[in-house]
């Protein structure tokens, strides 16, 4: 079998998975599972172990030879449904919680000072909040950043999407990068889900790796391509890379410039096992949206 | 005597005050003032009072008034020399407090993971480390930036320059805005100048007017225009409305787009008397410099 048929047959068995509803089996969920998240994430795809990276590898690209009727609907307990712009008002995050609770999605994800109003809004609901840490910069003290996540966890966060220091790291200072996470990692009891957001827009193809090996070994349950406020956001080629590096048990989150139906399912098929967007509900209705994140 | 000669005259006066080395006069310094910081930025320059929003003013307009010789050295004491970008590394982090050493500027600008580098390295000099806070979001909660400020200053941070939440601003909820300024101030003793970053590229006029007026009631040593990481930075418009609103007691920070030295007198004479800026060592060999901060 050759490696396009391969990742095709894949991309079809996680699809037909998902279409079942079975969402763990994605990845998406690991609230309840014993051993925490860590282990919860054993149950991540398949496309994992067998995806490949490479240029030829484009959005949409083969979508014909999946052997199940896809609908957009189906990628909606993939997303965390995003907001994270500074002026985002308390409407707006009100309105971010009634799709996400509408269309089922994964989560809302947001900024920390709007865990509380969400926890309050999506009492009752399936759907989580997830808070980021040290964002968009991961410039701000370990120690911080730990003090921001136990406050997030207390109002109600179920996940963190915490930033790497992109500056520990380019200094090669690569102690400083894991001590940095394993201080988020120390405020995430075990129900809580840490994702390691590492900028891919700013680094080399060997920090990527090198960052996702810290990660894992530091603790994370996911690692994420991007904040989208940085030049780029997430691409097949990283996630491709990004899952390959930290084998299948662990998450891989694809955020920033996800759009629509076909850069979900390309980003699935790369290995995600999460969708970052602020365009979740043009996605599952099959649109595309205007927004960067 | 116009609107126009007054501003003149009263730059002229500033300038002189700090040719003559009296950076203190000009609102750049305020350690050692009896009373704490909102006391000693009782001796702010008058632009303040002097100044008028109006779309006419230019940077460099009128330059060849003021009645005594500028050097760019002279606006040395105005900078906080400043890197924030996330992947700044500890090398150059070193050669900024080398820079700002050397060219004696108020201090250096960094995110609070550098703080304690920061400290270490300028001991003994007359530059002084400021921290941003909340940093360039201001969405994560008060209590979270709370900690941060706490954790900077025990690192060693003078300065805080924390982001106002441009959210609860944009929901009318001023109250929130207000207590999210005092969490940080609480963190701060009376030896710590704390700055309160309004972004202006996300406000309208009215907004920045109240907003600058709850900063100033939540105990604001200064009002400051611009992350540097939004759609612009500091304009004279913007720095002449923020003076006119808080008076002459309090200072104003210009930040976010100053590359040059008549892109930093103008802001002086509209009222600024603090200038963040990455182009410090550009400004005062009198160059221009490309970079956007």
């Amino acid at each position: 079998m050759s490696d396009k048929e391969l990742v095709d047959k894949i991309a079809a068995e996680v699809l037909k998975r998902i279409q079942g509803g079975d969402a763990r089996a994605a990845g998406a969920g690991t609230e309840g599972a014993e051993g925490g998240p860590t282990n919860a994430a054993q149950t991540a795809p398949s496309p994992a172990a067998g995806g490949r990276a490479t240029d030829t590898v484009a959005p949409s690209e083969n979508l014909a030879v999946v052997d199940i009727p896809i609908v957009p609907s189906d990628v909606a307990k993939f997303i965390d449904h995003t907001l994270l712009k500074p002026e985002a008002t308390a409407e707006q995050i009100d309105a971010l919680c009634a799709e996400a609770s509408e269309h089922h999605f994964y989560s809302v994800c947001v900024n920390s000072s709007w865990v509380k109003r969400c926890a309050k809004n999506l009492q009752g609901t399936d759907v989580k909040v997830c808070a980021v840490v040290g964002f968009p910069l991961g410039a701000m003290s370990g120690r911080a950043k730990n003090f921001e996540t136990r406050h997030a966890v207390e109002d109600g966060a179920k996940e963190i999407d915490m930033v790497i220091n992109v500056g520990s790291l380019k200094s090669k200072d690569f102690k400083a990068v894991g001590e940095d996470i394993k201080w988020v990692r120390r405020a995430c009891n075990r129900n809580i889900v840490l994702k390691v957001i590492i900028e891919t827009a700013l680094l080399s193809d060997d920090e990527k790796v090198l960052v996702c090996q810290i990660a894992k070994e530091a603790g994370a349950d996911f690692v994420k391509t991007s904040t989208g406020f940085s030049h780029h956001g997430a691409t097949v080629k990283d996630v491709m890379l990004m899952r390959r590096t930290v084998g299948p048990k662990l998450g891989v989150k694809a955020a920033g410039g996800v759009r629509s139906f076909d850069d979900a399912v390309a980003m699935v098929r790369a290995g995600a096992t999460r969708i970052g967007t602020s365009s979740g509900v043009k996605i599952v209705s099959g649109e595309t949206a205007e927004s960067a994140y």
